[in-house]
Formats: C-alpha cells, structure tokens, sequence
C-alpha cells in the first residue's frame, strides 16, 4: 500500500543527500520505517561507495534480511566490499537455506573463511547443505521447521512453535514425525487454534503429506507445490526422515530462475545475464550464440553458394530466401515453446506426448498448406510463372512441415536426454532450421529448373 | 507422498477398465483415496464420455475441487456437458473466484441460468466479482477471508476463524479492520497460538500491511507478494476497505498465465493454445502470426528485388542473406528478451530504463564490431574481395546495432504505452528487423559497388 510501496526517484534523491551530509541519524530513521526489500531496491539505486555507508548502518538481523533481498550483481559488487567480520554477523542471523546459497557463491576460500568464524550450529547447518545441487530440493530447503511425535498433544506442539519461532520465522503447519523421525503426518496451524490444549496431536493430524525427497529436482518441487497448492513442503530423505522444509516464497524464487532460465535459452543469453549491467559481462554472456549462429549461417550460406547455378538462372529465387526462412522459424518457434511450456507446468506429460507429436504435425500440414498455397498464387503472380510458384509453394509446405515437427520433437528429445527443453528453442535449433529450409527451398527448385531444360 | 504423486499409464488404464465394466464402487473407493488434482488430471486423460461417467460419481463437493484443478480445453469440454443443475450444485460448493472465473468462461446466458438457480448469498458474491478485470486484483481475489476488529482478543479472532473456517478454507492470517472496514493490521496464525486467549489482538497486531486496491493490475500483486514474500494479501478498495484476499497459490497462478501470455507473445500464438489439443484450433491460434511474417517477409523479397542489379552482378551477396537476417534476429531477440523480463519482474524499473538502453547499444557496438571482423575475414577469404568483405561486415555491425538498440528499445517503447512488452519479442518486430537488414546490407554493397564502378 502507500507506505510500502516501491521505491521512487525522489526517495532515492533524499537519500543520496543524506549520505552525502553523512546525516546517519535520519538514515537510521528512515530505514527503520523500510521493509527490507525496499531498502535493498534502494541500495540498487546507489553507487557502490554510497551502499557501503547506507549498509554500515544496519544491524546484522537487519543486514542480513536486506542481503538476502538483494539482485546477484549488486549483491555480489557489495559482498566484494564487507569484511569477514562483518560477513560472519550476518550470515549468524540468516536462515541456513539463504547462508548456504550466500556462502555458495562466494569464492571457495573465503566461504571456507566465514564458515570457520560463525557458531558451531550454525556452520554445521550450513555444512549440511552446501553438498546438495543449487537445483535441487535439498538445494533450495531450508533446515528449520516444527516437528512432533504423533504422540505429543496440542500443547506440545504450541510449546515447541514458541520454542522454535526465532529460528522458523513464519509456521504454516506443525509436521508430525515418529520415534524414528520419519514423516507421518502434518497439522495446520488452523487446527492447533482450534483445538484445545489436551486434544493429542495424533488425533488432528493429516496423514497424507506431500512430501518430496531431497535430490528431487526443483521444478518437480514446483509442480507438487501448484499442482496441491501447497504453502510449504518437507523434504524428507531416501529413508522418510524428515530433514528440511521449502515454502511458498522459496518456490516463487525457483519459478521466476527457471523463467529466466528458459528465457534465456531462447534467446541464447546466460541466465545471469538478465540482472547483469555492466556492457562487456553481458556482451560476454551473449557473445557466444551470436557467433555460433554466425558460424551456422556461414553453412547456411555455403549451402546457397552450392545452388549458385540455380541462382544466376533465376536471380528472382534469392528474393524468398527470407520468406523461406522466417517461416520455418516462425512455424518452428511455435511449436517448440508450446512444448517447452507445456513440459515445464507438466500438462505435457510424456504419457500424452506421442499424441502432442501428432498433433504438431497436423497442424503444421494445415498451416503449411494454406501458407504455401498463397505464396504460389503470389509467386506466380509476381514472376508471371506459376509452375515456378507452385513449386515455392511445395518448399514453403514442406519447410513449414519439418520445422514444425522438429520444433515439437527436439524439445520431447532434449526432455529424454534430461536436457533442458527449452535449448530446442534457442539459435541453435534456429540455425540448424535456417540451413535445413535454405537445403529444401533451393534443392527442389534446382530439380525443376532442370527437369524444365 | 508416493501415493499422491503424479498420474501414470497403468493407472488410467485402470480407471479405463473399470469404467468399461461400470464398476461405481471400484471407482469411487479409488477417487476417495486421490487428491482432487489427481483426480483431475486422471479426467484430462479419459474420452468425454469416460470423463462424464466417473464425474458423476463425484459429490458436488469433491466435484468443484476437482473441476478448480482441470485444464482449460478439458474443463470447457465437461462443463459443456452437464446440465445446468448439476452445474449449480457445484458452483455453490466453489470459493467465490473460482466460481466468478467458471461462470465468466460460460455463455453469458448460460452463466445468467446457473447464477439465478444458486443460493442468493452466493450469487451476491458472484455478482460482485463479475465486473472486475480478469487481470486485476479484484478479478483474482476470493470473498472469504477472516477479519476482527482491533478491540476484539484473540479468543474472538479464534471463534471468528472456527466459524468461518468452512468458507475461508485455509487460514494464515487474521486481519483487523476498525469499524468503517477499514483495513489497520494483521495477526499471524503463530501469534494466535502463542498468545493467551484474553490478549488483545491491538497488542499483538502487525500495523504495517502491505496490500494492493482492487483495481490493481495482477502483475503488480505479484510484484508486492514476491517482494515482501507474502502468503496472501489483503484486497482493498479506494477507501481502504477490506474486501478480498488473494493467496499464494492464485500468485503461482498468475505467474504461470502471465508466463504462457509473454510465451506466446514471443512465439506468435494464443495464449490458450499452450493447452489446446485439437488441431485446427491452434491451426487458427498460429495462423495469423504466420500469415501477417509472410506478408511482412515479402516485403523483404520486394526490397531484395530492388536490389536485383546489385544482385545480379555479384550473385554470391545472396549467399549472405542468412547471415545478415540470422545475426539481426538474435542480437534483437537477446536486448528484447532481457528488456522484457526485467520490466516483467520489476529489475529494470522505469528510473533506470535509458541507463539500460544506453547498456544494450553499448553491447550491441562490442559485438557488432568483433562479429563484423570475423565476417568480413571470411568473406573476403571466401570471395577474394577483400573490399567486398569489409563492406559485408559494416553492413553486419550496422544490422546488429540497429536490432540490438531495436529490441530493447520497442519493449520500452510498449510498455510506456501499456502494452504487453513481450510483444516487442514476437514475429512483429523480428520481420519488420528482417526487411530493415536487408534493405541495409543491399544498400550498403549498392553503394559501394556504384562507387567501385
């Protein structure tokens, strides 16, 4: 609302001023009145000096929670700058799933540095985590969660939330585990409310938890969570121990990296890159594509520079090169991000995928055929030779054809591999299209130019 | 877990027999045991007439669960079948957003029927929701959620949740209002449990609550939520009234819609296609992008054919024509795609907007020049036409400059405007970047070949 709203220049004004007066009382008070993730947005909005000081006036607690908020490179930029001392303070106040992925990517030495300085219990938490996949559930759990005994009563339970509050932050429901710490039950935060005191725990509990085990991979952690609308989720490990817990914020996090992630494939940029500011990093991050498709198209080009004969004949045929190519990708994206999207929600299972095939490649002939029938008529037309348009018509049929159905088929092939789907959507399936589409177009031209002679 | 994880083929063909045999009971001991989203996802994979037979097995209640949880294609196919009846009988057991979003997919006069046949305390909730925007606040809010006033204590508030709890489904906070229902704090389930029945909740209420009006656009809730890592959020109207809430699970929603929308977009499809099945209606959904590239692409033929002199005299520029296209297309797509996810999760905010577009034309420059160098090498290698070679290659900088500053800038451009930026990313702007590359290169080696002369 009005006084947690978003940050805006005047603000970000008000306070370069402040800093540059070296004002730290009205800082102190300013922030006090800030959410932590403003303050972090506002720290974006500062150069490095002026975040150094802006940050010296947090508390650990209150850094930590800031730190946490922050964009990776400004994060990084900042991280770069504090002491270990410092560093060892604040990652004490943090929850142990947010220090391990701080302390993850820093520079190994120095992490090694801060995990030797921190309390005993907490470096030993954090011990626990580092080893798990950064994609992984246990990547992304947190430690701290509320267990019972099935045989605890309500006022166990409520005895323990106040117990474990400090370190759990915010309780959704209590998990039930028995003597041998396995999973078995969960109950609502609602019906602890309801329920008095002496009512046994056994009695109000959900037996049937959904839980995911720690080296599941996170999108299947997401898709559990949408598909049961889950607030949070235990993780429990190949034995049904319970050992962690991932919550609604967590999952939000995972689903807008994987967001990037697939964006970026498609684009042919590193993921990192879309929060990245400074020109030669990001030129760096794209650089790569950008050259591979060049290289690409150099074939591209050498598969033309084979049908030069044609060409001279017909100089009219390098005018739909264009339309030839964008076709194909355009028919090819299509049906590749349908499937990409349809994988990553899970409402293509790969039970229905030999149907999804099927259905591609129908709806590429329809279209290919309506596409390629107008383009002869305008061919045709425009080159006073229809024979020669039909047969454009033909190749745009047949490209939009391949395209499509290797569009749909590349992603299910990349998802069997346990490849990242949506590289099928990127320049390198693009390129390889563009060299393909140029092949066909050209190839059955040069055979009906010759059986013209 | 293992028992409430996803559907797989046996068990369909399980469902399959028993719906062949007409065993009810079989069927029904099995639903009872599957989460309403299982059950759901069983339907998707059944004919409609399998569908309608273990549907009408299922309670009104377990029936609305289950409906909430379908897809889209498949839902409409089911809904189109029941009678009217049943139908209200469900929609009276539905959260009121579910059952505004089920009747605004309806035939107007169809969802008139349904709402008229239901209980007038619903209706009255479905008719509030109706006119709000599918998109806003008010369009994903439910009515139900649990508010106390600021003098009541805690076993008020507990009473209040034991009553409502019916409506509300699941709790995880109590908000307070003052006596105009005007939103002034929230309560935590947690305190609820820690704090004795007679504490006041203006005690242990929080007095700083994030919350969106009713008119907010969806995109900005999500923005509040995933900032301050809410687990739902109050719904207020001008006057700061409480009257919705929106929870983590509609968020994930939203999240999931509007990634298929910017999806889509890129890809040059409806929305709805990401879950449609039958053929010719994605045909209809593509068809358009595809036929308004083709007309877009033809205009690159006719500049091409402008050019044919040019062409003619030295047949191997054709050669280059997949370079030059390819090249502008991704630089484009790589500025465009970083735009518009950063606009889309708020990292490039408006403040900082010609920070990056001066960002992108500087990456743009950096890897113009290098894949401008490397190009006219190869071409001039390739051709023995040095001169040619280093025109090829200013005609390539100049291209990816101009595309690279394109895609960033047109998503800008759209959003200031209060379009979808990701339309910047589509078919759209890739055609039109396609006939500018070309009419620059041909124009660039035009000039020079003149100038040769």
């Amino acid at each position: 609302m009005s006084d947690t709203g978003s940050i805006n220049e005047r603000q970000i004004d008000q306070f370069k001023d402040l800093v540059k007066e070296g004002n730290k009382d009205a800082l102190k008070t300013l922030i006090k009145e800030m959410a932590p993730a403003d303050v972090a947005d506002l720290l974006e909005h500062l150069d490095l000096e002026e975040r150094l000081f802006v940050f010296d006036l947090l508390e650990p607690e209150g850094a930590a929670d800031v730190i946490v908020e922050m964009q990776a490179p400004a994060q990084g930029r900042l991280l770069e700058s504090l002491d270990n001392e410092v560093l060892s303070d604040i990652v004490e106040e943090m929850d142990s799933d947010d220090a391990a992925d701080l302390l993850g990517d820093l520079p190994e030495d120095r992490a090694r540095q801060i995990i030797d300085s921190v309390d005993d219990d907490i470096s030993r938490d954090i011990e626990k985590l580092l080893p798990y996949r950064e994609d992984s559930a246990g990547g992304i759990m947190a430690l701290e969660f509320v267990a019972v005994n099935a045989d605890a009563d309500v006022q166990d339970a409520i005895d323990t939330i106040r117990h474990k509050k400090e370190d759990v932050g915010r309780v959704y429901s209590v998990w039930v585990v028995d003597g041998f710490g396995r999973l078995v039950g969960m109950v609502a935060l609602t019906e602890l409310v309801l329920h008095n005191s002496e009512t046994k725990i056994s009695e109000i509990m959900e037996q049937d938890v959904v839980s995911v085990t720690v080296d599941a991979d996170q999108e299947e952690v997401v898709r559990m969570v949408k598909k049961y609308d889950l607030v949070s989720i235990p993780v429990v490990d190949s034995k049904n121990r319970l050992i962690g817990r991932i919550t609604h914020d967590d999952i939000v996090d995972v689903m807008d990296e994987e967001a990037d992630e697939d964006m970026s494939l498609i684009a042919g940029i590193m993921p990192q890159d879309i929060a990245e500011v400074a020109p030669i990093v990001i030129s760096r991050a794209r650089l790569p594509w950008l050259l591979g498709a060049m290289f690409g198209e150099l074939v591209a080009a050498f598969v033309i520079s084979r049908f030069e004969v044609s060409l001279t004949k017909v100089v009219a045929l390098a005018f739909f090169f264009p339309v030839i190519m964008a076709m194909g990708g355009n028919s090819g994206t299509q049906a590749a991000i349908v499937v990409v999207r349809g994988l990553a929600t899970g409402d293509i299972s790969m039970v229905k995928i030999w149907k999804r095939l099927w259905v591609e490649l129908r709806v590429a002939i329809i279209n290919g055929f309506i596409c390629g029938t107008i383009l002869a008529l305008v061919v045709g037309t425009w080159l006073s030779d229809f024979p020669l348009g039909v047969i454009v018509g033909i190749a745009l049929v047949t490209v939009i054809m391949f395209s499509g159905f290797a569009g749909s088929a590349i992603p299910v092939i990349l998802n069997k591999l346990k490849v990242d789907p949506a590289l099928g959507t990127g320049p390198f399936v693009a390129t390889s299209n563009d060299v393909l589409g140029v092949f066909i177009y050209l190839g059955l031209i040069t055979l009906f130019l010759w059986g013209r002679q």
